[in-house]
């Protein structure tokens, strides 16, 4: 708790009452206590996740570790592992070695993927082998787990009637619905809640429910089955919190920038003010290969309404699975959206760091700019890719420099811009 | 007025009739009327703007057209030159001969340089001189210019005891704000007024008052000074308005993230609802590099706000002059922002090409998607980096593309996921 208070503008023991309230989590294990733990929740600052993992057809557990040291050194608060190819309970287990930051999981990918090395489908997991896949992670020492508890059958007929233009886009919630759909039964994240409070509790995991009918374009933003989906989620999320289980909500997604407000603070009413942990949102679908600035306006709108983790999108989504480079970039813009967020909702000296910064640069101070800025090493590039060897000033302005104008004497003819 | 309408929601009557109420411009020159004219206002597409031009230390006329092309071919709607380095009258004439959309210009950075030719200072232009290069910008067919006429010596005082951070950031603030001073004398762009009137009406050019005194960092924001200066811009743009001028009002530049609506709203109720067009804002000032993204946060929530016109912000900005590939990712940037904005804002249409974008999505027609995208070069440079050779899917999800998955009948063993 005290490591987790560190930089935050609450102490320890104000981010427990916090926590004892459900307002607040901080995303640990008892297992595998990750050494920079990470809390999450109102009134301390927006945090960060980044998604790394393989795919069915990149899966070097090397390339991954790499990803995890670029999220890590660009400023990521968690990590998530979200592997679905080759070995990915080794690949899970040395992440969370390596890892400095919190990793969380998707467990049904696990399933999935035992399924698939059975040579069976999907749709033929049992409901044990679904339970068992989140235990296995928690006893890895995994520090939250997302669990599609909310894509209930009564959920996906809200779906059914819809007229969506995307469906599902959720991996875990199209397992989920598939599932369902072909063993006609209900599903056992949901019927079988309370195992996954016993053994969250049990290892000191975070409880991250997901939302696996969130819209997949802006079109289905806000529907019926997105609100259905929550309200489940907010019953859930009330019964691990009376249980003393941290709980988060994972939210959209796809949002038009005028429905994101109010997408926080419905999510916060139904689910009486815990954690809300948004993917992007991005705010147009039509821009692949930007998709860190689409989801970084979204992000920082969210933020600033009330959101308290951004799940990072990288520029490689919707086309690719995100290189290092990828990975990095996306926690870049990440970090902006809840930096710009917590300056707007007012988290306690968010602003300091702008006002600091703003400072040096009224002084010229290049080297101190550099030195405190975002991202010091790709700023320093940038400025020497153009950099007229002066330095006092930069090669946008040069010797019109309005500081340096500012700086001189009108009287003094040696100093005035000639 | 008719090729203006062209992709609007307006026809061009309607467009018209805002023109004539002040709450619309169509940025055009009598002189050399561009090959596409620019609407900007209320009810129309959010407009995106691209600076270019020489600096002090970087005068080369054919970087400059290399700039232009590639603020084009991304879609920028205008382009600014702002040279200030090189024959930078020969550079104007360049830029309006080879562009294709309307050209602004800040006219004192020619009366500056000129003095600069002539060995003195710039404050030691003429009144003059500063009102003549207006003039000679207009007659050489520039489409809209940058009057930094609400700096006016009250303004100043209002500055003298703001205790800003960064006091004035406008180049061309600076210039009047120093030549004042200097001379003790009123701001001649202020004072002669109603000459810029007739000259704009004369060559039928819009006048963008510019903000002098825009907040250069989120700590001098909506702070006295600037809410003065806008108030001389208010009735500035009344009096060419009443004239018949086109009038667009300049805005900032820093702003957090939870004051843009409400600097959207005052500008669009000071000024009558003249059309707002925005540097920015960014929402951070600490991320150097990253100015694009900072920006297009900023951007997208003031276009939803009201504004109507943003001049887009390069990764290279407070750091060197950009070059072409990064005016071309600023004005892709800046045309999300734009276009999020106008989602936001409920222009019509503006959703329709997500609506029809995402069904592509759906149906996994890649060739479709990659065709209709923003950036359509970009989107298949990073799909084919990672592309696994399946036609029907990306490297990101592999065979658990979860459109794929629904399209598979469970029954059909042969067709599902395995």
């Amino acid at each position: 708790m005290t490591a987790a208070a560190e930089g935050e503008p609450k102490d320890a023991r104000a981010i427990r009452k916090l926590v004892a309230e459900g307002l607040a989590v901080v995303l640990t294990s008892s297992v595998a206590p990750p050494e920079r733990p990470c809390a999450v929740g109102a009134g301390l600052r927006t945090k960060v996740n980044a998604n790394i993992g393989t795919s069915l057809d990149y899966a070097d557990p090397e390339r991954e570790l790499a990803k995890l040291r670029a999220a890590e050194d660009a400023g990521a608060d968690a990590v998530m592992d979200l592997s679905t190819g080759g070995d990915i309970a080794d690949i899970r287990r040395r992440i969370i070695e390596h890892a400095r930051v919190p990793v969380g999981s998707v467990p049904i990918y696990s399933a999935a993927a035992d399924a698939r090395d059975g040579r069976r489908r999907v749709v033929d997991m049992t409901a044990d082998e679904i339970i068992d896949a989140v235990r296995r992670h928690m006893a890895d020492g995994i520090s939250f787990v997302t669990v599609h508890c909310g894509v209930t059958r009564d959920v996906v007929r809200s779906l059914r009637s819809s007229g969506r233009v995307c469906g599902i886009v959720s991996r875990g919630g199209t397992f989920v619905e598939r599932w369902m759909a072909h063993n006609d039964q209900e599903n056992p994240l949901y019927e079988r809640f309370d195992e996954l409070i016993d053994m969250a509790h049990e290892h000191d995991v975070t409880l991250s429910l997901g939302d696996g009918l969130r819209p997949g374009c802006l079109a289905d933003s806000m529907d019926r089955p997105q609100v259905h989906e929550l309200m489940v989620l907010g019953e859930l999320c009330e019964r691990a919190t009376a249980a003393g289980v941290q709980v988060i909500i994972e939210g959209p997604g796809h949002v038009p920038i005028d429905q994101i407000e109010a997408q926080i603070k419905m999510q916060k009413e139904v689910c009486g003010g815990a954690p809300f942990y948004v993917l992007g949102p991005i705010v147009t679908d039509v821009a692949p290969g930007y998709d860190h600035i689409t989801s970084a306006i979204g992000g920082a709108i969210a933020a600033a309404s009330g959101a308290d983790f951004l799940c990072y999108v990288t520029p490689a989504e919707h086309l690719s699975l995100p290189d290092e480079e990828q990975v990095r970039r996306g926690v870049m813009a990440a970090r902006i959206a809840a930096h710009a967020g917590d300056i707007g909702k007012g988290i306690p000296g968010a602003a300091d760091w702008d006002r600091r910064f703003s400072a040096l640069r009224r002084q010229r101070d290049w080297e101190g700019q550099l030195a405190h800025c975002l991202d010091p090493e790709l700023a320093r590039k940038v400025r020497e890719h153009g950099w007229p060897g002066d330095d006092e000033v930069c090669s946008m302005c040069g010797e019109y420099c309005v500081f340096k104008l500012a700086d001189e004497t009108v009287e003094e003819p040696g100093r005035t811009a000639q």
